[in-house]
């Protein structure tokens, strides 16, 4: 028995069910292009086996772990590492047997369908997951990983990935991607640029960081303009490294576009520490501006990500740290936040500014209307919560017949869980498709447009909006 | 000719109608669990027989006669009670004929499908309410009203309800319950604890009140510890009558976890009436916050129905006073609301808040997020004029593929219409059903994993939930 | 091949098609109300023929071109006036050829339905708009508009129009109107008092604005009782051109109802100039009430339309001048802001307020609820980006549940480009019987009712909603 359905997320309706599947049919194998994510460029330039099923799947992957803790499961017993470096559960099939006693809990969610689709496509396993097949499923991936055919590089040959982009900071000596090119593989993995270490004020060691910087840069990061001739080449560096795009993760969509002397002031005082929460805002709403400018200079590819309100809960965070899938979206406002930054370069018909949203109500009243006229603007796939059937559904329903689909960026698929990535891409080209196939047979699109499309939001687009 | 269509809210198409069928015909007979709502429990401590149509149908149901004065009917020829005990329509069928002539305004909408059911299954009608079957209609219902079968208590059994909660305040001597406990009858009606006289700083009369509360307690209110202790007591009484929960209803979903020096000040404040507005919703959020930690001492479940603007006219509650259909939801924020509650308790097991909106724009950016992560958190059915097919649809498909299906609650009624119970649990059980097809036919679910969410959404997660 | 599918918004699941077809098809030929638009009167009152394919279809029609320059075309490229008056193409064969080859753009928009539309049934047309077909294109239709056929009073005959409200700031004089009535056509073409020009404080030239009011209506509109008196007069003015309704265009809901003196020192500080922005909106807030209070004079329907940010784009609005495409929706407030007029003159039955959202986030949080309750308030159809098929099924799917059919307006097409309107009254016809027909094939409308729901929202609802 298949872990998925050959026809999924199709409609049950013989027509729609036939005309997705001719579409998805014309881009199964088209290519996968992964221009943003946060994958470890660690495991490309070690080749190293992946440790074990645990290691793998369940201790990285806060969309899986949160489901369990969300039920009562303690973060501990799951492996999840301490901030105090205490001790947790170290017995990687004990941490996958809760999980399998537990795979229920996910019963509706992108996530079982992701899983479901590595266990039967990436490693060939065909009875669901449960208490009872935990441990037969942990010795056959366990096995799996041990072959040369699932070390990292393998497997991105056998997902199809024609370029996978990762995330670095500022300060990252990209020594990874270093070794990747220095290997000789043919393998495309490019880095980000991802500079909120040394453009957020209330980030962990802002001022020291901003420090490093100018270290790191020669230049003098003491004043705003060594500052941003800092980030001036740090954006060549990584530029060396294959970066088409930097990227950005606000708590906001402020953006300011103060005069020099105005954001001269306000560097000073976050550099001092001396900023209330609000010029703290502003100077990431400042640094945007800054950065798009910079885009016109270098031709990077603007990524904003705006709205997620990180670590919501203070215990989780102390007792954790980081990105334990305790980040909550927030209501965000695009429309008078990207103002100023629109107002200075918006118009520029050769900057590219791809906007990502957790807050969904803004597809169709801000986002849209906004993408429908501004050169300089397209919309990023859905994000994170909202990369799924029913968050793709939505996004295409409210923003197509605002602004089209050649003002959107194509897929991304944003995860750390390298083993999700066909998957994903297989759910987002079926939604698409589904959602083409539900124009086509309502005559509101051609079949022949269709296929064009179609292609274009599995390859072309993402292609041409992050200049791979 | 039926009122109701066998195979109502079910799709169209046949593969979805067959499955979603099929899923139904598993649940239809499960017992009724209502663990929330506003019935009034003299009616199963007297079992005396409902007045006539018009006062069991129409008068108390403020989602059915709102819909009339939208339309200018006015409230007084309803016969809804005016605040300064004036003159209103005193003839039942009259107000019914007003009510019968105005049936097709409720054409789309859920109240007409849950009286449609009434008429049919509760009474026995199969002819569609209109002017000229509105006489027809009083007699047939005022003559089944006469009999016995249709007394409160034989209604009851015959609906299939395993356990009804009602809703009383803090000051209530719930003696309706103790009469229902000493006769003996075997029907479990049970009580809630809804403390918002004594709680909301803006409620009508709340300082005295709060000294009621003392003297009903033998707590000295005046001070903060007593009034907690006055809490505390109460919940136990409350408890001693079934109760498994509290209820609050807040016009916003802050929170506050304030010193025991604050709260204390704060308390004398909102006692002497010297606050403001923002300190009487500070107060609010204080004693969600205080509920919390009672209920981890006395296990009972938190419930939040935050969002609704009570009346909202003016003029309309003058003349009539609460509860007369002007409550209009309103922009509600969980996220930034809840957190010094969660930061307070969020992380225990072993207490569960389960939250209500009237704000749907908050069940993916902010509802579906907190209850996938927080192993406190639940989330309640859609609430009031979302409980309804489309409002079941728009939240299972924007909160399940986030929290799943074990983050909520099932279903509850919340009704203080007694008629429209197996209505409303059928039509929930029904759009369940249909979604739950919905997953199935798109792969994205196994067929024998939904018979098993069906049943606990039916009934399972409401029982474990509700700690019924 | 024709452009238009004959099912087209039609679900593909045969028994929902079936119903579809045949509701739609008893009012297909209903003859179309257009209370509500922007066409220009002068061409009913010259009758000259359309210029070129160009200036009918592209130029003034900024749906259209702002999709254009989305993707880089430069709005001089397409021959959009510059505000200095500055050179733009001339040749508008040459603008067609650029709106031709950059057709695909609309793939999947509603203005690909309605140019398809208009192309097919208007100008009978039958291969699809590209690059290639471009000047075939140009020629055919250049040909058609020289015949006397498609002049504009013979295209109103054509389209079935009924009657025809255009919009008029309050200080036009209504010449055209009075020369459309002088000539003796049949039309019936009528006028809407927008009063924007004199109403909001921020409208370029206000406080000359109001001088010339005074001028025109022999009032004192340097007082507050002359001007309400000028706007009493005016209002009289526009009804004898056939008016029937106000309209205002508002930033955001806000009303309210302040004391006579109060008033007055407002009205002071706008006209001077001395007043802040929230005091500007507070204004026009105002003035709503009291353009209620005046429709319950003279009989006027109220409609407001809110929550568009004009000229989001310094740069565009600086190049080029108003309605270029650049209005923005933004979050509104209607459940606050609206209670100031509610509280006043809410509860009359004889007042008719129509309320417009680009938020469609209040649909079933705020619209829906007020106008199922208030018997002043109806809802307009969806505006503006949400005039399409997802558009209105969102609206009919979010409101319907709480306000039914008989609380909401029925179409109005809103366009100032005259050959859509067959078209955009098609979508919403079929659209709207594609949603009667979900409700009848899944148990929740009777087909009978569905047939005169599908006359009501064509038809009826229109006609009463706005006194036809």
């Amino acid at each position: 028995m298949p872990l998925t359905e050959p026809d999924r997320l199709f409609s049950s309706d013989p027509k729609l069910r036939k005309t997705s599947r001719s579409l998805f049919e014309s881009i199964e194998h088209t290519p996968i292009l992964s221009p943003h994510g946060h994958c470890d460029p660690r495991w490309f330039a070690d080749n190293a086996r992946f440790p074990n099923p645990a290691e793998l799947l369940v201790i990285p992957d806060h969309y899986v772990f949160r489901m369990l803790v969300s039920q009562g499961v303690s973060m501990a017993d799951l492996g999840i590492p301490r901030a105090d470096g205490g001790a947790t559960e170290a017995d990687p099939r004990k941490i996958w047997r809760l999980f399998a006693q537990n795979f229920h809990l996910f019963r509706g969610t992108p996530s079982a369908l992701w899983l479901n689709h590595s266990f039967e496509h990436v490693f060939g396993l065909d009875i669901p997951l449960s208490a009872e097949t935990a441990d037969a499923y942990y010795d056959h991936i366990d096995d799996k990983l041990s072959q040369d055919a699932f070390r990292p590089r393998a497997l991105f040959e056998a997902f199809g990935i024609e370029c996978l982009a990762t995330t670095e900071g500022a300060l990252d000596d990209l020594r990874a991607h270093q070794r990747i090119k220095d290997s000789g593989w043919s393998g495309r993995v490019i880095t980000t640029y991802r500079p909120d270490a040394v453009v957020d004020p209330e980030f962990e060691g802002f001022s020291k960081n901003v420090e490093t910087f100018g270290k790191i840069t020669g230049e003098d990061t003491a004043s705003w303009g060594g500052y941003l001739n800092a980030h001036r080449k740090r954006r060549a560096f990584f530029k060396d490294f294959g970066a088409t795009a930097s990227d950005h993760g606000h708590p906001t969509a402020r953006t300011e576009n103060l005069s020099n002397l105005d954001a001269e002031t306000l560097f000073q005082k976050v550099l001092t520490g001396s900023h209330t929460a609000d010029e703290a805002d502003a100077f990431r709403g400042q640094m945007l501006t800054e950065m798009a400018k910079m885009s016109l200079e270098d031709g990077l590819v603007l990524q904003i990500h705006s709205g997620s309100g990180r670590n919501h809960s203070q215990q989780v965070f102390g007792a954790h740290g980081r990105d334990m899938g305790f980040d909550i979206p927030t209501r965000t406002d695009y429309v008078g936040g990207l103002k100023p930054l629109l107002d200075a370069v918006g118009m520029e018909p050769d900057l590219t500014v791809l906007l990502f949203t957790l807050d969904e109500t803004v597809y169709g009243r801000e986002l849209a209307p906004l993408a429908g006229a501004y050169p300089s603007l397209k919309l990023g796939p859905p994000w994170w919560f909202f990369d799924s059937y029913e968050g793709i559904k939505r996004f295409r329903e409210a923003t197509t017949e605002t602004c089209g689909f050649y003002n959107t960026a194509g897929f991304n698929d944003d995860t750390r869980a390298f083993c999700s990535i066909p998957a994903r891409h297989d759910v987002a080209r079926r939604s698409d498709c589904a959602y083409l196939a539900s124009l086509v047979e309502t005559g509101r699109l051609g079949m022949a447009e269709a296929f064009e499309v179609a292609q274009d939001l599995a390859y072309g687009l993402a292609k041409a909006a992050y200049r791979l």
